[in-house]
């Protein structure tokens, strides 16, 4: 089951992917994702139905437009640690930062480049969106508390992330700098014969490979990021957590490969789909 | 006028307060702060009434408990950057990071130490509230989008943000280890007769003065911290913005003093009034 947040007629919707073309409304019996994972009412979604609609007339949202915690885990793929060439030790925890829901777009919608800075950067992560509340989580049982997955085109103005001696917060969080989607689909799903821990992720601009890894490589698992997230924060029904990004980012390339308007980009998970996204000058909006 | 938001016989609710002793629930005509603000109310809530709720019969909570954002900057005032003693310049912009409503409790409500850490510390800082939605805002315009002042004690656990070669996240995020309040007051009744550019910030544990400056100290004033955060981000209404605390916070006495159960922090300005909170160790909840 894919569930997808949306715009349609100028108002916010929730509902499930009923095949390529058509999305079956489920605002009115559920209100928002956020809504129905924290009434537990997954089940019932699948059952019901709705209004059907054109994906060709709607504009998509983030799958969780109102989370209460977006957390990002910094470097984890393995070789990413490599690519800083400071020869520091593998660390022992991940690095992990916030962003705000304005910083992110929908699938097909493009990112914006601000005035502010020509170093917008991608990065393709795999999403991970809570359903059951948790509080020190033990990592094996991190299915129990995850709802489903998603993609995420992590954007960073790479100039802003290092404004100041510590955090990375303000190139993490331009408006409409990120984009997550296409939707949500159930871990259930999603995991029937795949291994969290042997994921493939790609993205590609242009159509050409940037970056590609497994989730095998990952220094923090997906089950050990779900128990220490859990460890410090109380984990939320609806927070969604990008699980950090392989190597091959645009900043990484000498010179640097930054987008530019008119550039593609594509995330790729086997199993969530892709989440595509143009990129823009952001426009005068008055 | 000061605003609050409270739990009463276990419902959230919201209101204006009378005097010393009384709040005028307001929560059944106007929702929550953050919906107040988001509709330009202030004006209506001041005109208004509603049951009269004793304040011993109340749990405060953070003022705004549902905000989009809560942006704390680091480092600000002056010789706070002199006490990391590393011989580095001043900083041209604010360290940022972002914290969870979770993180928060309200006034005369305990922080509350976790077993994983012994190093819970107090940092006393101003708040601001955000009114009117912006982006790019001119610091010169800055009064024109803060709805109100309030006050944190952004309680850190300090082993904990330094778990990562980058970002403080895990350290500022535990659950119930800071706090918000009591109130937020409006900027217009705060600012009469006073300088956002000269307010005194204090810190008393129990009732030993650790912190002491004024906002004049700030190599980030208050109009500035509103023109830069919107400058990468919309500040929208209710958005929760701490901007920084004075030298003095626990860890950098010798040996450091950390907060133990049975501690008392006060965070005190003149014309907002004081946030108080106990400490205790983190309750089994089972």
């Amino acid at each position: 089951m894919k569930l997808v947040s949306f715009s349609h007629q100028g108002r916010d919707r929730f509902g499930r992917v009923v095949n390529e073309h058509f999305i079956a409304d489920l605002t009115d019996a559920f209100g928002d994702l956020r809504s129905v994972l924290e009434r537990d009412q997954l089940p019932a979604v699948r059952d019901a139905d709705g209004p059907h609609i054109a994906f060709s007339d709607v504009t998509l949202l983030a799958p969780v437009t109102n989370a209460q915690k977006y957390f990002c885990i910094g470097v984890n793929y393995a070789n990413r640690n490599a690519e800083y060439k400071d020869g520091s030790e593998p660390p022992k925890f991940p690095s992990v930062f916030m962003r705000s829901r304005e910083s992110f777009v929908g699938h097909n919608v493009p990112l914006e480049r601000p005035p502010e800075s020509d170093k917008l950067d991608y990065e393709g992560e795999i999403v991970i969106i809570i359903g059951k509340a948790g509080r020190r989580i033990d990592a094996a049982n991190w299915a129990d508390h995850v709802a489903g997955f998603s993609l995420m085109n992590e954007g960073t103005l790479r100039d802003w992330v290092r404004h100041a001696k510590f955090n990375v917060t303000q190139g993490k969080n331009f408006e409409r700098s990120g984009a997550i989607g296409p939707w949500m689909i159930t871990t259930e799903e999603f995991l029937k014969g795949r291994d969290v821990n042997d994921l493939q992720i790609s993205t590609r601009v242009n159509g050409e490979l940037r970056q590609d890894d497994t989730t095998a490589n990952m220094m923090f698992p997906i089950p050990f990021i779900v128990s220490y997230l859990s460890s410090f924060a109380r984990l939320q029904p609806g927070d969604v957590i990008a699980t950090g990004t392989p190597n091959g980012a645009g900043a990484r390339f000498d010179p640097p490969k930054y987008l530019v308007p008119g550039d593609v980009v594509e995330v790729h998970c086997d199993g969530i789909g892709t989440l595509s996204n143009g990129v823009i000058d952001e426009p005068d909006r008055g």
